[in-house]
């Protein structure tokens, strides 16, 4: 693919809208995309600004050709038809609206498709069709692989095949939703039989979200060199997991209600041009590992097909916010812990014939750095639940109890451009 | 679950509707519903009965009340909204189009309703919102099992939990849709690497569509006494598979590209009313099982739970087709094979707070009967591709070839009751 840094990430471009200038997380150089409601009914197409939402069907009027066609799209519920005009539309609407919100001049005309986000509720941003979940952080896959096979951590096909399977759509929930914790069927190894309760063992783990943009048609695969074409952008993914359910029921066809009880995302889609100055080559292909089959190589893509994204995961318990003590935070890693770069995914999952639609979403699989200060999930910091840790509150941790608010953040940072921020992925633990 | 045979399964009532009585497969005591269209656009939901397609929306204005409002509602292009209605609500439209059909009186005001099956297309009956594959088949998975493990087919959790996985929704097509064979990566154990090409190990799997009808909130587990009631009905599923592909991608997180290059569905909904007089008591779980657990036991579900159906493939090479050669019968088995009942997987899909909704799949897992005349796949009827058998073309098979038609039908006979088909489910292998 060809990487255009365009005018849209000119770092001194400043919105005339207020706050937006700098903002950590939503400058005008992001603009993501979401679905949100102003009074709970009537979800709806926004772009992020600062502290406000850009209604965009509002300001259809105000755009031209294409792009007031893709705005006045945005008016639906769901962002798929939006994203299915494929990626040349989307630049043109986020070309557009980088205009219309750094000429103050328009300022008067927009001002009243401003709403502050505070006052927004967000939704999912798509009506989700099918969901995959891959297992691309090699990190990650060593060390539950350690666990299981200290000699051998990584199978012998992870290394030529993208591991993925098929996940649940209909229990993915925004950021903010309460996860109830699962009941299910568990057996302890000295038990003679398994029994049916609370999970003991609940995990999340830190992924990122890849929504697909422009799908394609049954029995015609995406070829490599066309992959990056068809996402359309990024979220962060919590997929919950219940740790002990799954030890006794993935045997042999694999995850299954360990996995589906709940799933957070967070709201906004944050775009591939938006992250186009973070892009940097595949790094995780060591000297030596095999070299991609040919359905799977494109110079381009191993060049410039990864991503500088750095995510964090907070922990806050119920006593922790009893005594008025901040989330402490269990983990810094990075995207670049991936195995495949994201078009490699998306080329493998259609190479067989499968079709892709707009608001499909692909997980990366849990990101683990190589040390622990950057794993992806307690089930590695607490080394399987042998080894606990302490919380600032004087609680120690193996596995999420109660009350534990789970909150991961992302961002991108390069010098020379402004800071992209994903938003937050949160979302606290019921009990069973 | 309590089992009321009502008056629709008089096996003496007849319908007017010319070819219907005695028909084999649609009878009025049948009823299945399905989406058709007559000119290609505009699909909609309409029953069959005998060699005819009822359009339900044109005869909602001869119904009243309540069974007036589902037919209108069977006017959208999927059945989804009908069938989220809930069991009452349908058996209340089953019981009115059963009245209407068998009564002379009626047939000149719904004549203009029917349609020559002939001349409709007919679509998938439900948008798909998730598709999940269990592995009920317990002589399927012990013949399986004993391809990898000869002393110890059946794994540790087989009788305890209703083994499962997520599978692809958007993949699924009606039956008639050509299959193209997939690429996939591959290795044999000989090879150091893997390789990229048309998959050599095509095969079916025998299974029947679980369809859910009424759904469940995220967190709210459905109870096994009120499983029954949020099923909607059966459909003839064959799970096409690409058995060398599966066996070098499957570790450790299950099948995923093997699986998700199509699946064919036959069009008709059969529902839980028109099977009721098949219902038998669960038979796979034999002296000296486990016990299920609280969680999946229900004594009226142990004691009319399973279905008798029985289900045949044939196979029809295009050198059959050409030499006029009718198609040969691969095997006959029964939906008995299953080891859990459709309430026991419906129950436990939702055990850990995994919601369901109305047009979701559940999928049986392949049923193979105990000896090699009822086996559900090639990978058992060639011994995992070893014992090629002989075709009356004089052709062998191990697996698939291009041009082979496959056709899976299904029916439900009982002495003293009017025998109900599934119809087709069919499909011809494309070159990759």
């Amino acid at each position: 693919m060809t990487i255009e840094l365009d005018f849209t990430h000119d770092p001194k471009a400043c919105s005339w809208v207020d706050g937006a200038a700098g903002h950590a997380d939503f400058p005008v150089q992001n603009l993501p995309f979401g679905v949100f409601s102003t009074d709970g009914t009537r979800p709806r197409g926004g772009v992020a600004i600062g502290e406000a939402i850009l209604d965009l069907a509002a300001i259809a009027p105000l755009l031209d050709g294409p792009a007031a066609h893709s705005a006045a799209l945005a008016g639906q519920p769901t962002l798929n038809a939006l994203f299915a005009q494929g990626q040349a539309a989307m630049t043109a609407l986020r070309r557009a609206l980088f205009t219309l919100l750094t000429d103050a001049a328009r300022a008067e005309a927009v001002r009243h498709a401003l709403h502050p986000r505070v006052d927004c509720a967000l939704h999912l941003p798509f009506a989700i069709g099918d969901y995959t979940d891959f297992y691309t952080g090699i990190h990650h896959a060593e060390n539950v692989g350690r666990l299981l096979r200290p000699d051998n951590p990584l199978l012998p096909n992870y290394k030529y095949v993208p591991i993925g399977y098929h996940g649940r759509s209909s229990s993915i929930r925004p950021s903010g939703v309460d996860v109830r914790r699962p009941r299910g069927q568990t057996k302890a190894p000295a038990e003679d039989a398994p029994s049916h309760g609370p999970c003991k063992r609940l995990d999340y783990e830190l992924e990122m979200a890849i929504w697909v943009g422009q799908g394609n048609e049954l029995g015609t695969p995406v070829p490599i060199a066309e992959a990056g074409r068809h996402i359309a952008g990024l979220s962060i993914l919590n997929d919950w997991s219940a740790r002990d359910v799954q030890a006794w029921e993935y045997q042999p066809l694999g995850p299954f209600l360990a996995k589906n009880f709940h799933s957070t995302i967070s709201p906004w889609v944050v775009t591939i041009d938006a992250l186009a100055p973070f892009r940097v080559a595949q790094p995780q292909r060591a000297p030596g590992d095999p070299a991609p089959l040919p359905y799977l190589f494109d110079a381009q893509d191993q060049q410039h097909g990864a991503l500088d994204v750095t995510m964090e995961v907070w922990l806050r318990s119920a006593a922790m916010r009893d005594a008025g003590l901040p989330g402490v935070r269990l983990s810094r890693g990075a995207m670049t812990a991936m195995y495949w770069t994201m078009a490699q995914l998306l080329a493998h999952h259609t190479s067989g014939g499968c079709n892709l639609a707009a608001g499909d979403l692909m997980g990366t699989g849990t990101l683990s750095g190589a040390d622990s200060t950057s794993f992806g999930s307690l089930m590695e910091i607490s080394r399987g639940g042998t080894v606990p840790f302490a919380l600032p509150s004087g609680e120690t941790r193996t596995f999420l109890e109660d009350g534990d608010d789970v909150t991961i953040t992302a961002y991108a940072e390069r010098e020379g451009y402004a800071r992209i921020g994903f938003g937050q992925c949160t979302a606290r633990i019921l009990p069973a």
